[in-house]
């Protein structure tokens, strides 16, 4: 290992308390630049320099600007830092460590497969909220955190987000600005480090730091050009920041990539590169011979008494919304009714729960939710990549989030989705309007891939209920479960196949017909559910008697059960979904029964659908009873 | 079916030509209206409002400004418009049949199950280039097919995108817009009809044009305030879109929604809404009333013989780039470098190929293709769904795109991916850095749910080649075969598998290893093939047989010799890929094997992974060599 270094212990004599002050930042900003570039030589990978042109950011913010308790780095009112471009993840980890988070000798562990300083941030480390490293996110996040301290929490808290230049290209960043400056949240202030260098060529505006202020103004925002490496002008710009009664502050910083790195500052093509421990060593010692010694006397600007907190306790669990008003065999319900219908009797009971939806509230109706909590309902608009980035964010504060998209749009924000499972975030998705019984309006506008992507993400919990009861009930269920789930819903009005009193749970499915005399089973979901039971009555009708279960939960699903079912069903297994034919619920039961030597088929949607009625397209596409049916009785030969 | 309605024959007398110009555009515009609301109202479903606030601006379009063939949209000469407010389908449907591209009577079927007229706009009808209907995405779609006249077919081809107002929250736009700007796409011009409302409720904007106007400003376009219902002021706003030499135009029109629709005009809550019989009775009568008659002297504006156009014939087949560099048992190269180096030698053989990247060409290689072919080489910068839109727009005319990104950066374009399926469109996408294997950067750089999103959508070709040769051959096929498809590739240098003259196929998978004795088969590809084979010989020290299937096309999957092997290896199957547990390779085997009753383990990536050596990680997430020696040892009891 190499050694991290000894700082000079000059002496300080007469200066007056600003001096000083530079003094310890500049000594503070040198030290980041030294352990980012030890701590990636070390781990042999890395990104020093992206993390030496943030340095006298960095050191700004966490030294002078951030009010924060570094050994509680999640306390409600500790201002909140947020490391959007991710790749710079060493001196961040260099910033908590030199706070007093850790010790300084943990930095060398980076990358390393026993330590949580991994090579983009987790929230394996406290001080993260949500992972980073897929650029262009981290703003959502903070939208959603300063959000939730401004409208929620009523705290004095501010929100600080550290993009890369590279990143602002990212139509999600544009999004999150738009949406910061409609909701005027002064409390969040977003830094670009204009280090003019993406990863493999200069970034499209370089350092056309004109074109950057015009376009953040225009997105409604306080935008600051500063010289990044000048600690006065970054103290400067984030008081200005924190005068602003009315919009979200921009600090453009002008930056170099690789600012004191001695031979490589400023160069093309180090990006993502450690250096060698003889290089290392020089640059090392260079920065070295700059530190005065004064960085010792800093103290942690711990969040004053003052700041008023009137957070929901994150341990408050949700009660019950009560019982779904459905009858038995009264009249047709869409599934998206019942879930929206529970999600507003769950508003009083569980005040942690917020929605937000994306300019579709009368489809999916949360419009429901928005009547009885207007407060806690957040539209969204037409920007679905910032409305899960937000949902992250306000998750990462003790919030339960509901998004509901049409899961068609889900697959926008499937990036964010993708990190939001690495943070084991407690979101919820929700995809309406599923699969080809939407009917006339399109393939473009049917969800058949949501199943796909949601199972794909390991601890994601994935609920698709068949009738509003079971869809009440699930929304129920999610609300109370910690940790990401995605509710899959439908479009048409079904029948109510559940009473109110039925009991539902996450992995477990529900057994509609058996008997002792089973050919086969058939497992569905949704809409299939209703085909399946057709089929049921068909094949009855032919004296050939099939098991039925509605799947209900894909994930985790009910293992057991589908395996003894199977087995009292002669091991033959027909699977229906209104999905695309990888990677949905036959996936997952196929998966499920691997072991078990069943003879399975697989119904689901093979091609590219069309505009049509629900029914004809149900047909068309290989999801009917009649299918059903067929499969049944061309497996048992 | 409802009647159409017949237009009133007044006779024109003395006016002058422009004023007949304006009432014939006037008259279209409300046959256009009329159209819309008869087709939605005959339907039971769609936009007529969505039309309506649109009709000034597509008459203009159709029958003075564009250009173009209604008979052959497709000449590449002609102009080219796509309707990224895919949702007023009805008004597109209505241009062209009143161009004259196909009877008026059809309009009535529309959303019908037998009529290519669907809900939102797809590629069945010869003047769509890619469906839309999935907001934000037309604009991408339009820069590509600009960029496309102006830079390789250097045609006088004019390129207009209608967007509607709530859709420009959709950060995409911003993408599209910023690179449009970049590369000076004077000949594209985008519209957004504002017309205030969006599906719930007004828009973040609402009219507040100046900041539209200061937005695009601010991202390089030339803007232009206009009424989008006045006649004269959209077309003298499209003639000064036509003297711009430097930049991309926007016209921003406000409107009304519901424009003209009596009774209903800039009303609220009637998105997406048909008007019931009598209503849209009474509407039509009242548009009817206003018709002059002159309509009928329109005549289709031919493109002009003197567009010069350089187009490679899209009947171009790529020959062969040449044979794979590498030597079996020499030196251990990365599957990137096989597919960049494949790339590169085909860029003279075929020179339909254009390369998009975003921003890590020196980590997927593509520099390679740059420096052969630099006018086709694309940066796209991080902003991966316009990348791919743009790949979209050039693949719908007749360019060989592949975009090539960091698998796990490809979820950031799902939505785009989706549409490009429904479409047919013959984009080539190249994920690198898949999985685990990638190690040190940690879980938010790793591609593991790439396989179950490109796998889900019908008609992709997904191939994941284990070494580079293979991943050569792989570049060679995708370039050749004609539609979607997808390419797995890793980050690791590898041991060179195949000789260079072997034979690969879609659709074909590798049997490494067998005899009469194998106990089970295992199924790998990419990096677990070598894992599998090193189990092979742990196992074969045991005097276990075992079969090894290197899979290489995962969609379509070589059913019938899995079936074989499988039976021939007792009936039971490993799979084993770095790709979380559902929705991969594993459950792609299962659901090929799924009726004959083998008993298969899916060893897969079953958890959020970690930073760390590639070797430990494969180790610790369950996909190594002695992950498969005990699975096979547990199978066999």
């Amino acid at each position: 290992m190499l050694s991290l270094g000894k700082q000079r212990g000059k002496v300080v004599t007469v200066e007056t308390s600003e001096q000083v002050t530079l003094k310890i930042l500049q000594d503070k900003a040198t030290r980041l630049r030294m352990d980012s570039v030890l701590s990636t030589t070390e781990a042999g990978s890395g990104h020093p320099t992206s993390c030496a042109s943030a340095a006298e950011i960095v050191s700004v913010l966490f030294y002078s600007v951030m009010r924060y308790d570094p050994c509680d780095p999640h306390r409600p009112d500790s201002d909140v830092f947020v490391l959007s471009k991710g790749h710079a993840a060493p001196i961040l980890y260099a910033a908590w460590a030199e706070a007093g988070a850790f010790p300084r000798e943990r930095l060398l562990t980076l990358r390393k497969i026993d330590s949580d300083l991994e090579g983009h941030p987790t929230t394996r480390l406290p001080f993260v909220d949500v992972a980073t490293g897929s650029l262009g996110q981290g703003l959502s996040v903070g939208v959603g955190i300063a959000l939730h301290a401004k409208q929620f929490d009523h705290s004095g808290q501010r929100v600080f987000v550290l993009m890369g230049d590279g990143e602002s290209a990212e139509g999600s960043v544009w999004e999150a600005a738009q949406w910061a400056a409609l909701r005027n949240l002064n409390n969040l202030c977003a830094i670009i480090d204009i280090n003019r260098l993406g990863q493999s060529q200069p970034t499209m505006l370089q350092w056309d730091l004109d074109v950057y202020k015009a376009r953040w103004e225009a997105f409604g925002w306080q935008a600051l050009l500063v010289d990044g490496h000048s600690i006065p002008d970054l103290i400067a710009a984030f008081e200005t920041a924190a005068q602003v009664s009315d919009r979200p502050t921009i600090v453009l910083a002008r930056t170099l990539k690789g600012k004191g790195l001695i031979g490589i500052e400023g160069l093309e093509h180090w990006h993502g590169k450690a250096l060698d421990k003889p290089t290392a060593a020089k640059v090392v010692a260079e920065l070295e011979s700059q530190l005065t010694g004064a960085s010792h006397q800093w103290k942690p600007n711990l969040p004053t008494a003052g700041r008023s907190i009137s957070q929901t306790k994150t341990t408050d669990r949700a009660t019950s919304g009560g019982k779904p008003p459905y009858a038995l065999g009264g009249k047709e319900v869409a599934t998206r009714k019942g879930f929206a219908d529970s999600l507003a009797a769950l508003a009083n009971a569980n005040p942690r729960i917020v929605v937000l939806d994306g300019d579709v509230k009368n489809s999916t109706y949360t419009e429901e939710f928005e009547k009885v909590a207007p407060h806690r309902f957040l539209e969204g608009y037409i920007a679905e990549q910032n409305i899960i980035g937000m949902a992250m964010g306000l998750a990462a504060r003790g919030k339960v989030p509901f998004a509901s998209l049409f899961s068609c749009f889900v697959t926008r924000a499937y990036d964010f989705i993708r990190l939001a499972a690495i943070s084991h975030l407690n979101i919820k998705i929700v995809g309406t309007h599923c699969g080809v019984s939407i009917g006339e309006d399109g393939p473009t506008q049917m969800g058949l891939e949501d199943l796909a992507m949601s199972c794909a993400e390991p601890d994601f919990t994935v609920l698709y209920p068949a009738d509003a009861t079971s869809a009440w009930k699930a929304t129920a269920l999610i609300a109370e479960h910690t940790g990401p789930c995605y509710l899959r819903i439908g479009r048409p009005n079904s029948p109510i196949l559940y009473g109110p009193d039925e009991q539902f749970a996450i992995g477990k499915c529900k057994v509609l017909k058996q008997s002792g005399r089973d050919k086969a089973l058939v497992v569905a979901a949704g809409i299939t559910v209703f085909e399946a039971l057709t089929a049921y009555d068909q094949l009855q009708k032919e004296g050939i008697s099939v098991r039925i279960i509605d799947l209900f939960s894909v994930q985790p699903l009910d293992r057991d059960e589908l395996i003894a079912s199977a087995r009292a069903a002669g091991g033959i297994v027909i699977t229906v979904e209104d999905h695309y034919a990888h990677g949905g619920l036959g996936d997952a039961v196929l998966s499920a029964l691997a072991e078990a030597r069943v003879r399975a088929y697989k119904l689901a949607v093979r091609e590219i659908p069309h505009s049509g009625k629900p029914e004809q397209l149900i047909e068309k596409f290989g999801i009917s009873s009649g299918h059903i049916v067929n499969a049944v009785k061309s497996a048992l030969g």
